[in-house]
């Protein structure tokens, strides 16, 4: 199924879809006053599936969702969302405060508790001050509105230098979705969050399935090992208000619109990365399975030297066989090849004749793609990355003052 | 067996076990006109043993050095080493040219060409210039002397800021060494090199096994994945020239005085780490095994965020459980207590109320301890590395140039 790219349904993000609100309120949890709380609600009851960070350190926010979520997958209302503090090795008394920003505000909206999920993002370690989560509560609802999708998506900013939005709309029902992260090279804290919402009518496990096609496709192919965080999340609420109910026959569609949904939103975190000053898309072919394309290609993806070479505008191309050497992949040099942009820079195991000024022009921009055929299958993958700049070490050396 | 630490003997290197000599000569190998061959020699057969990346992706000496090794492990005579090109994903011809740079050595020397072993280190994918490999050994053999050690420590040098030599002398026989490494993050390309001599008599095996232990507790110890570089290659040669064999009452001994050589030496490339301004030493203690301590040690030591905090002078301890949790280790955050110096900042899953001034004056210095207790065992290991800067990137944006 065709769904057109309409620049304002896009910026729409999380209210693109029929039936969804949202507010985004300043509640003094970041202290230069910016927008740190964001409430998402749904007229309707969700459907709702969500995976979260493989950490075996899990922050409260996402022991609390998944308990929910086990017990109610099909009557969720509202998603209330704070930066600035993760709510992460808070032990006890941080799983009571995130059930506490759900109770309050299922009080504040008229619902249950159980239809209300929280997600938190920002320093780790510190306990959530509840006075101003409160606060925060009691100023969005009545903010709540179909044109809030904007402040919700600034809300949930921490070092991401701008809003995350996108949306798809077609014929029968709209996906929409919004997400922050930092795009460090691992997101080893409190990093990404995603919340995407469609108004079409799915059952928790028809979405649960697509739900992991599409993460696998898009948060999980960004450098960035997508599953390190202690409080990514990725949640997508499906409200049945467009009276599309999807079934066998579309679910094929709807996994591929979600996964476009996803992979653009994804794309975005990473454009965003600290400090990156290029967009970076590794293509790894001629694997003998997927998996081991996406285990070269994230060794690649996740090493410093090639992105340090690549911020440097060096075409160091042996960084990246090296990287590949390293991945825990049985590759062979002797059936690699190697390109630069066009530029074919090691072919079969020996370095080509390529001249050293059109291989730094291929990396010379803001889009980088670096392709490798191992020579061993047909299978293939991409990721997407971002270089390693000295603003990336500035950011991450004050993080927290 | 104790031994004493001697500050000459220690600056001896590679020269200060008997019936060694070195030379490090400039043969145009390195822009700057900076010394760029090393040659070590011994008067009499050694017995030897090496350690080899497990990179897939193996540089031409690396291989050239297991199959004369795997003939000959007992009458080499040297090791030629050059820095400023790697030799390595150069192929065939590439394994011709290590082969000609130990023939031409052999010649020079008037030994057998199995008897001398090569290493490389530098940029990838250049072949070696061989005309300047036959002028730098030609100048070499005339210049071996029982004080060239410094020389030679300076001729492995890459973007090393200084040499890097050890010794300890006993009783019955001395154990010296030299190495180079950029002591990078994870050393992925060509980096880190090291030659052991002693004049000890001990078989092969005995010294394969010896030289297991210690590389174990020492190179495989820095952070720095220690095998992943095209390069990486730790050499002991035993020319038994103090009369004393070792055998299996010694060999414990042995062991241990060698672990000693190699930790100093390991810690050395740590101190001198690119951009470095901070050595720092993680204790990971209460593990089931003392592979699982390695694992959450090394995910420690190895973050990027954990680094770019401590550079910026930031006690931000969340990123090291977070990177515990992520570490593939089954580690409970409830179980787990960490200190930074003497500051405990967390204990069984909770923040303690420690002022933040402490933690923050706890690594202020050049000199960092972090101990995390996983409270599931009584394993325990200790990883060193250092800190990620703005001159890492600096010094990796422009290797090559």
């Amino acid at each position: 199924m065709s769904q057109s790219l309409d620049e304002t349904i896009a910026a729409s993000g999380v209210i693109a879809a029929r039936g969804f609100r949202a507010a985004g309120v300043a509640c003094g949890l970041k202290k230069n006053g910016a927008l740190d709380l964001a409430l998402v609600t749904s007229e309707y009851d969700c459907t709702c599936a969500g995976v979260f960070t493989t950490n075996r350190v899990q922050a409260a926010p996402v022991l609390y969702d998944k308990a929910t979520l086990a017990s109610n997958a099909r009557a969720l209302r509202a998603v209330v969302i704070n930066s600035g503090c993760a709510n992460a090795c808070t032990g006890d008394a941080g799983l009571e405060d995130a059930r506490t920003m759900a109770s309050e505000t299922a009080r504040a909206l008229g619902v249950q508790t159980e239809q209300v999920l929280v997600m938190s993002t920002g320093v780790i370690g510190q306990r959530l001050p509840m006075d101003k989560i409160r606060a925060g509560i009691t100023l969005a609802v009545p903010r709540l509105s179909p044109a809030g999708g904007a402040d919700a998506a600034r809300a949930i900013m921490t070092t991401d230098t701008r809003p995350k939005v996108y949306a798809l709309r077609n014929a029968a029902y709209t996906i929409g979705g919004m997400c922050k992260g930092a795009g460090m090279i691992h997101p080893q804290m409190a990093t990404m969050l995603a919340l995407v919402t469609t108004d079409a009518q799915i059952a928790p496990d028809l979405l649960d399935r697509a739900v992991r096609v599409a993460v696998n496709q898009s948060f999980n192919r960004i450098s960035v090992d997508g599953d390190t965080s202690t409080n990514d999340t990725v949640l997508v609420l499906a409200n049945g208000a467009s009276g599309k109910e999807i079934g066998a026959s579309d679910i094929e569609d709807f996994t591929t619109t979600l996964t476009q949904v996803c992979v653009n939103l994804a794309q975005q975190i990473v454009r965003d990365g600290e400090g990156a000053t290029k967009f970076v898309e590794i293509v790894v072919s001629g694997a003998r399975t997927e998996a081991e394309a996406v285990r070269v290609a994230k060794a690649i993806a996740n090493s410093p030297l090639v992105k340090t070479a690549l911020y440097g505008g060096d075409a160091n191309w042996g960084r990246v066989i090296a990287a590949a050497g390293y991945s825990g992949v049985a590759v062979d040099v002797a059936t690699m090849t190697l390109w630069f942009g066009e530029v074919n820079v090691f072919a079969r195991g020996m370095p080509t004749d390529f001249h050293e000024a059109a291989s730094t022009r291929a990396i010379a921009g803001s889009e980088v793609s670096i392709r490798l055929d191992l020579g061993q299958g047909t299978a293939q993958t991409t990721v997407w990355t971002c270089d390693l700049s000295h603003d990336y070490v500035t950011i991450n050396g004050k993080y927290r003052t």
